[in-house]
Order: C-alpha cells, then sequence, then structure tokens
C-alpha cells in the first residue's frame, strides 16, 4: 500500500511539472523574469524592409548605408550606456536616420501624389505606457520629436495635419520649409510612378498594383531600446509611400500597429506594407503573444512575420528588444536595414541582406 | 502488477483531463467553438459612455435616447434576419446613430476649438480582415460610409482630413456644408468649455484638465454583428472632444484601438476617454485575450475595462460579439447608451445606466 502511494504521489508531480514548465505553464513565464535587469541593455534600429539586392546595390551606396546606420546606432546606444533613457535613446537614433537623405523619413521622404513629402512618426514609452503619435506633416524637421511632444506637453496621443505641424511650432521645434525634405532621387521615383499610373486600367479608381520590385516605400525608420532602469521604449518615422493620395496615413504612427512598447513585455518598431500591418496590429500582437501565451521573443515576432503576415502577403519587418535585453529582427523581404547594439555585444552590428 | 497498471494509467488520464480542460488547456478553447454557428446571430450598438444619471436626465430626453436606440438595433437586426451581411447590419445601424442629433459622430457632432466638426469612424470586416477608416473629416454626411469606401475601394485602410474628403466625394458619397453638422447643444458646450479654458492657469498649455462631469466627448457611437454566415464586424463612428484641437484623433478610427473584428475571436466597438483605449489597444487586447489566453468574450472584455483601464483612470466602455453570438457591454462610467438584439433573444433590449 506504502508502495502505491508512493507511485501515485510520483505520477502527480510528473504530471505538475510536466504542466507547470509547458509553454502555457504558469512557471515557464516567470523562469525569464527573475534574472537581474540591471546587467542588461541594448539597441536596435531599422531603415525599411523590402526588395534590397546585393546585386542591385552599388559599393559605394551600401558602404554609404551601413556607416549612417552605424553612426544612428552607436549615438543611441552611447545614450543609454551613460545612464540616459531609452526614450531618448530611441529618438537619438530616430533624428539621425530622419536627417540622412538615404531613408524614406524626414530628410529624403518619398514623395505624395502633388510632390510634397508628409511624415509621420509615433514613440511609446514602456515604463509608463504613454504615447504621441503625429500624422501628415509637412514643416516639422524631425517628426518623431513632434510625437515627443504630443507625448510629453499634450493629454493627447495623436494629432494629424495642419493641426500637428502648429503643435509642433508652438512647442518650438525647428520648422523647415516643404522643399528641405525634397531629394532629387524622390523626385525620380514620385516621376517614374506617376508615368506608370497613366497606363492603369479603367476601372480602378486611380489606384494602381504596386509593384513588389519598386522601392515605392522603402525606408521608414525606427528603434527600440531597454535602458539601465529597465525601461523600454520604441519609435518609427516614415514618409509613408510614394505618390500617396487621400491622406493615406500607414501603420507607423498607429500605436499597436507599427510601435509599441511595455515593461512587461518588449518594445517593438515595424517597417513594411502599413496596411497589413494595420490590420494585424502587429506590434501589439507580438506583446500580446509574450504575455498571454508564453511565447519568448523571437517566438512571437516570427510567428507574426512568418505565420500570420506573409501568408497574406504583408511584407516588411520588426525589431523588437524584451525586458532582458534580447533582440530579434526578422523580416520576410529580401532585406532589412538593421542594426543591434547591446551590453553583452558593445560592437554595433549592422546588416542588410538576410545573413549579412 | 496488472493493478498497479490501472492505477498508473487511470492517475495520467486524471492529470491530462485536469489539464486539458483548465482555462489554458487545448480542450477548454476548442470546447465552444464546436456549436452550430448557422442558428446564431445577433447585433450590439452604443451611443457613447460617460456620467449619464438618471437624475439629470429629463424624461422627455431619455425616451427619445431610447427611442432612437432602438430605431438603430432593429434597422440593423433586420439586415442580418433578411439574410445580409454583418457589416452592411454594422453600417444601417451606425448611418441612423450619425443621423441623429442626439449622439457625437455625425450630425451633432461635438464641435472643435474652430467652432466645426471633424469626424472620424472606422470599420472591420472579421471575415476578410480588412478594414476601413477615417480621421477629420468635415464634409461628409456619414462618416462611417466613408469607411466603408476606403476599406472597399482603396488599397488603403486610413485616409485623414482633406484627402479623406475629397476621397469620400470621389466615391459618390453624400457631401454637406459644415453646418449641417452644427446643433444649438454642441454650440453652447463649446461655448462653456472654451469660458473654462480662459480661466485655465498659466504653464498648462492651452490644455485644461477636463472635468469628469463635463459631456465634453461623451456619445460616440457603434455596432458590432455576427451574420447568419458566422461573419462578424464593427464599426465606430465619432465627433471626438469639444474644443479639439491641433488635429487630435481619438482611438474610434484607429483600428485595433476603438474598433477590430476577427471571425476566430470576437467583433468590438469602444467608447470612452481615447487615448487610454489607444495606448491600451482595447479592441484587439479583447481577441487576444480570448485567443491567447483561453478566455471568454465576457471574461476578456472585463480584464480590459475593470482590471486595466480603470486602475489607470481610463473611463469608458465596450460592446462585443463573439463568435458564438454572445454578446457583452461592460462599462467603467456611470452609464453607457447601449442595446442589444439577437436570434436568442429578438426583443430589442435598449439600456442607459447600470443595470436599466
Amino acid at each position: 500500500m506504502f508502495r502505491y502511494s508512493i507511485q501515485f504521489i510520483a505520477t502527480v508531480i510528473l504530471c505538475w511539472v510536466g504542466f507547470a514548465f509547458k509553454p502555457n505553464g504558469f512557471l515557464y513565464s516567470n523562469l525569464g523574469m527573475n534574472n537581474s535587469k540591471e546587467a542588461n541593455f541594448g539597441i536596435a534600429i531599422h531603415g525599411g524592409a523590402g526588395v534590397i539586392l546585393k546585386q542591385n546595390m552599388p559599393d559605394t551606396l551600401e558602404k554609404q548605408y551601413r556607416m549612417e546606420l552605424t553612426a544612428a546606432l552607436t549615438a543611441g546606444y552611447a545614450v543609454i550606456e551613460k545612464g540616459g533613457t531609452s526614450l531618448d535613446a530611441v529618438q537619438t537614433a530616430i533624428v539621425l536616420l530622419e536627417n540622412s537623405p538615404l531613408f524614406n523619413a524626414g530628410k529624403g521622404a518619398v514623395l505624395t501624389n502633388s510632390g510634397t513629402a508628409e511624415l509621420d512618426a509615433s514613440i511609446m514609452d514602456g515604463a509608463t505606457g504613454k504615447a504621441g503619435a503625429v500624422g501628415g506633416l509637412k514643416t516639422v524637421k524631425n517628426p518623431i520629436l513632434a510625437a515627443r511632444k504630443v507625448m510629453d506637453n499634450s493629454p493627447h496621443v495623436m494629432m494629424v495635419s495642419a493641426g500637428a505641424d502648429a503643435f509642433a511650432k508652438e512647442q518650438g521645434l525647428e520648422i523647415v520649409t516643404p522643399d528641405y525634405f525634397i531629394t532629387p532621387a524622390r523626385q525620380k521615383s514620385l516621376q517614374k510612378m506617376q508615368e506608370e499610373e497613366k497606363k492603369a486600367p479603367p476601372g480602378t479608381g486611380g489606384f494602381i498594383e504596386l509593384s513588389e520590385t519598386a522601392s515605392y516605400k522603402i525606408g521608414t525608420v525606427g528603434a527600440v531600446a531597454l535602458d539601465k532602469y529597465g525601461n523600454l521604449a520604441a519609435g518609427t518615422s516614415t514618409g509613408g509611400m510614394t505618390n500617396k493620395r487621400y491622406g493615406r496615413v500607414g501603420d507607423s504612427p498607429i500605436i499597436g500597429a507599427g510601435t509599441f512598447a511595455a515593461n512587461r513585455t518588449c518594445a517593438v518598431s515595424a517597417t513594411g506594407h502599413g496596411e497589413f500591418f494595420i490590420r494585424n496590429v502587429v506590434a501589439y500582437d507580438i506583446a500580446a503573444l509574450m504575455e498571454y501565451a508564453a511565447l519568448s521573443l523571437t517566438e512571437a515576432a516570427r510567428r507574426v512575420i512568418f505565420e500570420k503576415l506573409l501568408p497574406q502577403g504583408g511584407t516588411g519587418g520588426v525589431i523588437a528588444i524584451d525586458n532582458q535585453g534580447n533582440i530579434t529582427m526578422p523580416f520576410n523581404t529580401q532585406g532589412m536595414y538593421r542594426g543591434m547594439m547591446s551590453v553583452k555585444h558593445p560592437k554595433p552590428q549592422v546588416f542588410i541582406y538576410q545573413n549579412q
């Protein structure tokens, strides 16, 4: 009888342990949280995902991309290394990418149907859950700073169009004339797309099927960071898509879609075909998979990018960092401009193609 | 030996059954899905949540609210009862609420700082995952129809400001002059708020603390429905908040925040202090809790409204319907204009206060 009981108890314990350590079990989800947070900090950035192939990339241009990504990465990392906040690190990296004419954000943004730039950005603080977003800015040099001002100095989360420009100006941000943003390369892209559009068959309502090979919207920028205090932050900035009309807004200024951060899970910034990212609430979905389904950051991000978006035809990628400093940067396109740097790997690592 | 094995096997089976029927177990989440979908259909609507108290409500006004809610509810229900789609049911109900001067959407919308209406709306199809949203409309009689046109006839999800008005006009929607939306009651509210604002202490950046008792943004409208084909849909429409400036956008046109629908889980429309609803990705969070944490619709909606939003000070509520036709309408304010009607309870039920 005694031996029966031993066997019975042992079996129950085995079952319990088996459940507790399952992905949905209660112990599993707590295991990772007990590590010390103080030691971990890091940052990841992106400069857009899309059809980016080595054979189409001149060496000098590739070198320039790598240089500017490295500069943004190291500047953001320096902020957290010196004890600054993840919010300031994200903002610092994004301002540099906005100022670079290479990326589709700030200077060098793609142009709308009317030949001007209309800029969207958002930022979120994982410590407080506060967020700021702007859409359709036309005169603010650095849209990410406008998003930050909305978060810090207004009771609102989102402001759009002329009202958002007016608020940014009142807040003392640098205002530029619309031609500041325009580069010859983007003017050429717009011209090319408008010529294609003229050939569009009737009945398409003026919307043409956008070629997968066109670089019509590559170059959205973003950053995510974990600081020494265990606080996460995420930010995203973009010019949207070439030849856009009707005040089209993509996922970049949408909290939950293009940007999300919560200290209990992760910080995410997305880039890609924005409509799919809005419908799938991509950035928050990664956090929800971690919190509710106990997936790791890497598992959650891969599930969204490869198992949800890809079968729908939703091209793009994300950068994400969790509250332990783990970083993942999955994308389902040929390339994504990206980089990461952390206390564990304090040398900047910059990538463009699948494995390099 | 044989008896040991029997006991061992019985124990393992008991453990397995115990796990399988736990809230996170694999059987539990499937149990509800095996019911026949054909028999269930229904609709729920809301006309805003906030400080709505019986002692402040004249009887004639209350009667009018109940009549107009009932009219919208029965019109939406008639669509699905006759074999129409949940999308058309949602749209039909919302158009009636937009046309009523009682609610803060379409005619009777609250007024911006400059004395005009700026209207936001969104709609989502749970069957396809497609969605449409508009922000800052000034001339379109029924913003929900503009959101539907964005979904059906453009490759985009979101359009804002003048561009969105232009698109709606090109799509043949009814255009009105800005004074169509203005009612004396809303002009009075704006005047009152602008007088309060003049008394705001310096250093508040022109933003005044909005009184909990002010009806400055009550009245956002929305609808969710399940049709005979098992397809879910959700829609939301609003004028935002009285005296809004800077192109402020709330949660109503944000897919994932104010509106979400997916056939695998539920359809949700939200109303309340929009900034909190954006930061908490409220509508999608309810769906994620069902899908990933195996909560029921009612459990998921209550967790978000009472355990997440309320402790943050995020006032408001949601209406939601799941793919079995279950309806829940939780809110953490004194009242919410709301109603529901389903094949199981085909008599329209309309409520305003906590229990009536």
